[in-house]
């Protein structure tokens, strides 16, 4: 006979969740997927899986991807050199064709998966339904190219799309009012999309630990910041590089209305469920005010 | 730090419960409820929160529930001797006064559990709605008083209270074509509910382990039977007692179209969790032809 | 042949209610239904009917009972001896566990006269859907055990119901932030119930004629009152005690938003008929401002 | 103080309508108005608030009307000798032309009755949403111009007034293939439309007491007759001309479904309410196989 | 082989109508259709086919209708001298028969006319469903009858039609509180049924080229004029006599919220297809503020 | 002043189109889009304001489109040789990747154009929602890779997108049942999906005048075809080599329940309303049974 006390163990582990899936019934969770659990096979099964059992429990999430180092390969392979301006990319017309050709293969390589586990996906960018509008954003005050700034989300297509049951999954490329095609940082698309949808919680897949108070030393990760806080921590000027723009994204999400945003480590197997269903924190989280984490019983 | 192994088992038996929830998504669950799961109170809360995650990760949920004991308790209160023919209560005006009475008290007694874990539950009687008709069921030929056999399920109330997000929760009380009232065996009444709902499971919670080969030899437990194979055992003349109208119950609600029905061993905890959503059967399942226990991915 | 003039008198009969028809159609009618109304068989038939043809003829009835005698019976029964203190029964655990199983039993014999004269009814307790929430009722300052005041009312199982064409039947039990059971007084609970749902009607059936300016003398009956003339009239003194009470409840449903609340002499057959359908006022109606009894022509 | 008598007999006669409610819940009712209801103004307001009870109380009625003295009357004023073959119009372009004036004139009439009355009603004629399609009738062989023989009932527009709470008022008009316009016989009319309409009831409103066994013998008058029985009747010859193709409309609509005709003597006043909501009938009615007149209790 | 440039030329044409189809798509537009278009048949056709086009390319297009010559003709007929104050004709108790008879008429043939080239229509006056209510008009202080000046819309039963896909088709009467029928001017009707149905556009199908800046000279036809500019031309006192109230409505429907009022010679053919789908202006446009009349790409 | 006549010739275009709008009302348009009206810039706007006005005048347009020549130029570009085996491109995994890169891009590009001209648009690919399932198309017994034949479409997604206003428009790439990508046959496509969508009419955008009866001598364009005729020309062998597939597609089709196949010469301006809107016929249309192609008045 087997061992009894695993299962129910496994019982438990499922009770558990059950006040996480009653808070979060219905709720808009918008992902954006990056960094290893892209690029790293079983990394991005576990991902899909997690969205799909998400999905299943009766969240509404959202995917928003990017592509950047794929991006980079291809512009290489047509004979030129990625360029970049302040962390932004240099995207002359040729590039603009290159990065929505990649983009638009991720986008379809994770609709096939998540079609393979059973859920109902549709991929889209944002030039389907108008969805993301933008205008050209200047690095520190340089034309650098077809890199857009979102000016206004259009909602109804990705409000279609899970009103009858799909999964949207959307690649960051928008149109100026000119209808011309710019890339978006998908960072910047995620917010401006959690922002529109209202979503309750807006998680960054990424490939480090969570935020740090001191960048150099890892056994100061934060586990939760109020916004308060995470602003006064952006004042002080301690904020590492490629963290700055995240965390102001993630300030930004929260004062125009989205409840809680995740620094999610992608690394860790399932970090969505741990962080979504157990009270085990993965990364940063910055909460809204009178917002919590974990729900004890 | 915490073991993070712990965890990433956590995540690893939620999502071995996919398969299962994606299989089961919008089905309607029967539940009989009764036994040890009723009385002992933490077994109560379990299996109430079995149900409670159940609604939640997409099943519909139908409780029936009997109230055997406490029947015979207040009958004894009131003076009167509670009295049996082949296992059926000999039910006269005064005892089916009674029993309206405790069952009702039963009935929102389940009712306070499930709205005290955030479940939306509704508890009614066979008599509302009219959805429980029955005539007379005599005892071996004997007239044993007010004791009914279903004629016919009037689904519109439940139906209502499904659609509407409410548990269900029925006492087996019904009307005759005269309006009189009667008590139902619950197991019988479950049954009835279940094929008039085109119900997917129905479960017994019961305060045995299954069905046994030999009912002498408890190493030999049946884990699961065809619909035929339950008839030949049914014809064998092994059965027990109080097994033989449950077995025939089971068999006839696979034949009426509920495509599985599942024997549970109530006094383990979560056995509706382990028994949904696990690999790890609990008692004996009856199946109906092509219908498969176990999602092993 | 049949006598002509008896017939168009009939037909006369009929027209004479279609303004007032005309007037309630769609309107929720709340119906506090005690007294001897309740306990004498043949005026219990008659109040069914007449609730049954409220509904036919486009009404919305909700009705809220109490079973006040019956439960004292029943605490008898079991050895106990009722009290009250200022007309609030002492509700210890035990004589609450007996006033849920009464009130019970009266819910369902109420919904059976229902359904024997074709009406689809539901009966309810305060519990379901969480629909009537308390906290304790202090009686003098005096701690009387589980008697509860309605603190809020959840109106989505009732609307459910009447949305699919039930009429609720609710017996006045509740649940406090704790989950625990309280009696509620019938008659608050339809107060606060008549008020939650917006009622246009709140009708209290009674075994007295009505409002005597002077308890003492029958020729006093008070036909209408403004809800201000009830104040003043409250103010002065002069109501009797048991009426107090009903009163003031009947100023508090006006002042939060019923039209008409009407205490009504249940002892005289198809009184709700007569009061909602014909130009013959029976007892004491509290009308809001700008608000007539009658349609005449 | 006033008859407490009288006034319970009021209820009592509500009481007794109650199952003829119950029973005609919803259905479709057509009505075909004409003779001395439709002229005497007093006769008429009855009629039309017959029919506003009718309304409220759940039946969905569908007025039909004639206009057949009124016609002839502007025929004359306009210089032009009315001229009849077998009973039907002769209707050149001329006659048609002020048929339909008259008819529409009629028809706003009726409107105006009940909205005085507090019913939403619309009058249509056949030629709206192409309700009516006719081809010509011909008379005994002979063409007398524009009478039409109804060939198909567009039900569009009927019942999109229906479902939106409005009582349709319908002049029999309609249009041949070639859109041209035809007069129809109003009986014809309501019995082409109670077929399409699937109604329950079809009311003749006429100016005779009913179908008599001896035409000349006002002893003979026939209660019921079963569809078979009519038949009968019909082939033995004894049927007085007027009465003739009105029985065979009864008949026809019976064997298309409907399934009780009622010939009533629209010179009673509120012969509609006395033959649907009492035990009294008025006239004849042809019942279809199973259909039972009174609903005694 | 035919002539491929011609053919192209044809394309062309209908994709200029591209950009009026989307700006005015699902916008209610009022006609109001009278002079000539109505009694020249091939006019008439032209008119129908028109609204026809409108409707099918997603328009709402309501119809509101006169049939003043008409009446007068039947007047006449009917022994008596039509007679006018102020251009308002006096209605007496026998002039408002006709008048509703004739316009009944009128109303029915053009519901005709629109079925025959397929497009759903159905005629109704505004005593149906209540939808115009009235007062008694005076003509510069004198009672000249049942002349009506609208008071309310009700627009229930015109978004009933609308909503099926019906083109309402409007004749003129209308009822006042005591439900007496009143004539109403067709312009009057027309101009309270667009502000109530908040129309996009309001047509007055007219005899006349437009609005003149100089009466007498028909080289001072005004293209477009504001509504302050429509003001301040009212002021000036060069506006003609018929044109003066029709004027004075245009101003009063922008005013009240409709965008664009056009004032159209209904004697050229198609007028309504080249107002509103080409860069062809016929007659005047009165626009409110910050609307333009052609989309020029 | 401008010249009327020029004018009423326009609204005489506009009022050609009525029958042909009334006709296709609702009806879905399946639009195989390649060759010059593709990769032609001033064709391709042409194309994409056809198929706006298509929309907006009622029709549901579906966009089903190629990528051939650009693919191949990628595949050069990527250092590899396209490959061909009966027409059909040898699609090893590198290809395959290339391919859908390339139809990812021509997708977007597309839904740009739309947007541009104001018609709402979304780009899919058979992946999304499980659209198109194909399996392993062999090339005369040769296996060529990863080249799919359709064995199911799946129209939840396309029907979502319909019913919620947007155009469809899929780039024709599957996945087998292991969730593989394939590349199909843009004509494939087509075809099935017009089937499974129940189209009304499916028009190939081609760069032929149509079909020959003669391949090498013009004069001998066929403009119509009946399925038969169709076939006994396919079997009659004049058939031209790359017309072969596409004419064996419009015979399936047209066998599977589509009305109407249009072989049309996209180089010529504003095909598809010449084609739909007008009796100038382009290319070779095949007809079903009974199907007609012009509506002349």
């Amino acid at each position: 006979m087997d061992n009894m006390e695993l299962w129910l163990h496994k019982a438990q582990v499922l009770i558990e969740a059950l006040p996480y899936i009653q808070h979060f019934n219905g709720a808009k969770i918008v992902v954006k997927y990056g960094g290893s659990a892209m690029t790293d096979n079983a990394l991005k099964k576990n991902v899909i899986k997690d969205v799909a059992l998400l999905k299943l429990v009766g969240f509404k999430p959202i995917i928003v991807h990017g592509g950047g180092k794929e991006i980079s390969k291809w512009v290489k392979l047509s004979g030129m050199t990625p360029e970049f301006v302040n962390g932004l990319r240099v995207t002359d017309t040729k590039t603009m064709e290159i990065a929505e050709m990649v983009l638009g293969k991720v986008n379809k390589n994770l609709v096939q998966y998540m079609e393979s586990v059973g859920v109902k996906a549709a991929g889209i960018s944002g030039k389907d339904g108008n969805t993301l509008t933008v205008k050209k954003k200047m690095s520190a005050g340089k034309d650098i190219g077809y890199v857009g700034e979102v000016t206004n989300v259009n909602t109804d297509l990705i409000d279609t799309l899970i009103e009858n049951d799909f999964v949207p999954v959307i690649c960051p490329i928008g149109m100026d009012d000119n209808y011309e095609s710019y890339n978006i940082n998908a960072d910047d698309a995620a917010c401006a999309i959690a922002t529109a949808e209202h979503a309750q919680k807006l998680a960054f897949l990424t490939d480090i630990e969570g935020v740090y108070r001191d960048p150099l030393d890892q056994s100061t990760l934060i586990s939760e910041l109020t916004v308060a806080e995470a602003e006064e921590f952006l004042a002080s000027g301690h904020v590492g590089g490629g963290m700055l723009p995240k965390l102001q994204n993630c300030i930004d999400a929260i004062k125009q209305g989205v409840s809680r945003v995740h620094i999610l480590d992608g690394r860790i197997e399932h970090c969505l469920l741990l962080e979504f269903f157990t009270d085990r924190g993965i990364g940063t989280a910055i909460l809204g005010d009178g917002e919590s984490r974990y729900f004890n019983e």
